[in-house]
């Protein structure tokens, strides 16, 4: 058994997310839980929004990154890692590796926006462009990991990523017990099976929400045919959410989530927008589809204490995507 | 003696911003300190960022407003309130009235924009509209108190306001004891002198600085030539930084601020940008003022504990100044 099917087998339990949470807790930022009154009217319940908008590297993605980088063996760690992921989980691992002494390598498409680019050098991962293409991603990584013996870090078919995921669940529900619904956005699935394991362990009664653009709707498609559905064009804002599910991820999901919530793309600008003039905080597009769900009130929940989790904060300034208010 | 007077007679001391701070803490958030890696090395210090964009309201302007609003007999409470500053303050002073049951009249000139009259509404003051002229303000907010009886509330010529806005401080400082230096924006000058009172009175050592734009130099001059200068066309960016200080905010700023910092349009840009990008918080152009002394060093404070209140997070996003990254 190789090290990678060891690690992709079985999900990780709530005790595998708080071990991942002593491991990195020292090494990343205990993000805070706002709140807003004006945001708790919009939704008619009161929302605990938990920020991994704040979080180092700007997103969740630094949680798992550090909890696989912390499991390597000592020989696996001289190596190096690869992904060929070119968002988040880029830069996370790429700061995760550091924090280690161990060198990330990551492949990106010639075509990668500068910013992402640039955060991937800030955080001292090491680029390697290629052509835009799955087949070319891969073939580069491949290349890599037999020159220099690195491993291959997925960004969610990992149970150590999918455990460290988990902990931005785990750090809500320990300061806010009595939620009732907990919201997350839905993408490859790693933060939301992370989030489902560690809710609904602690507290049975949760209803576990996945978020997801309507243009995106593969893993609505998936729980609700019982197989895993491809994405063919997502067309969506959400830069973060075009991934489609892992076979390990699906099967949690399906055990776990209780509904996936649809939104519009318009509803997700409206989102983030009131996020942004309201909160004074920074989320991308991914975040704002879960902050939708609760302000478009997708779902029943009137009254009730709802965890929403703010995933990430990297925007391009340049591009904003408001339009004027009139 | 009236009670206008007698508010503007003297400066609070640290036991009024303690009294002030018991008061007014169970209705404000108290706000994050936040920290960042890579804007600790731009800096060449340790700097530790008060939160005040995070506020309600979005600016620390609630503190004095809600600690005035609190100081009223129950005589001047049923009468209400009147400002004719129609920025942070009035959307303040309005939340702060509401909170007690006070009507809050705000004098609003008819070209103010659409984002700042929302808010006022929004948090339930009473909007009134008069020419974009001081006399046509001053004129409007006299016929209000002669037909109601309401009090004006000044945003910073008054030792309650004063008091409050030192709150920020004391909570920063209670925080992080080992601040070698405190920096704060000066417009008027109330969020000044409540930080400088509070953060010397607790650290004698500590150096207060404030932090002003190269083209709204007034304080600095002021200070430089020892008497109150006006400031007649200030051109800046950050909006939250026209006005002038009054008697009571210059004696205080002689006696306990040990320099006025001066920062370039460009470099408020730049700081605000920063923040945005790597922090993931939106700022105002006010606010950026404060964090651009620090990042452009315009200060000797290598390897110190720096101190930096940002005060706002109001922003028009339709109106952004970023421009393209190259």
């Amino acid at each position: 058994m190789n090290v990678q099917t060891q690690h992709t087998a079985s999900a990780p339990d709530l005790g595998a997310i708080r071990e991942a949470h002593r491991r990195i807790a020292p090494l990343i930022h205990h993000t805070q839980v706002m709140t807003c009154a004006s945001l708790d009217q919009l939704a008619g319940a009161r929302l605990f929004f938990k920020c991994e908008n704040l979080q180092k590297t700007g997103s969740f993605k630094i949680r798992g990154a550090t909890n696989a980088i912390a499991s390597l063996t000592p020989q696996e760690a001289r190596c190096g890692v690869v992904t060929h992921s070119s968002g988040n989980h880029a830069a996370a691992l790429s700061l995760a590796a550091r924090t280690r002494g161990v060198t990330a390598w990551i492949v990106m498409p010639t075509n990668a926006p500068l910013t992402k680019k640039r955060a991937v050098e800030r955080y001292g991962g090491k680029i390697t462009e290629c052509e835009p293409t799955l087949p070319a991603r891969e073939a580069a990584a491949r290349a890599i990991i037999e020159r220099t013996g690195s491993v291959m870090l997925h960004p969610y078919n990992d149970a150590r990523i999918i455990a460290g995921q988990g902990t931005a669940a785990l750090e809500l529900l320990e300061e806010v017990p009595d939620l009732d619904f907990i919201l997350a956005p839905v993408s490859g699935g790693g933060l939301l099976s992370g989030t489902a394991i560690a809710a609904s362990s602690l507290r049975p009664q949760i209803r576990v929400i996945g978020c997801e653009p309507k243009n995106a709707d593969d893993a609505f498609r998936s729980l609700a045919s019982g197989s895993i559905q491809p994405m063919e064009h997502p067309d969506t804002i959400a830069d973060g959410l075009r991934a489609s599910l892992c076979p390990l991820t699906f099967d949690i999901l399906r055990e776990r989530v209780d509904r996936i919530a649809l939104v519009s793309e318009d509803e997700i600008v409206e989102a983030m927008r009131l996020v942004w003039e309201r909160m004074k905080i920074i989320i991308e597009p991914s975040s704002a589809v879960a902050a939708a769900v609760a302000f478009e009130r997708k779902i029943p929940m009137a009254g009730k204490n709802v965890g929403v989790i703010l995933s990430g904060g990297n925007v391009d300034l340049d591009r904003l995507p408001f339009t004027k208010l009139t």
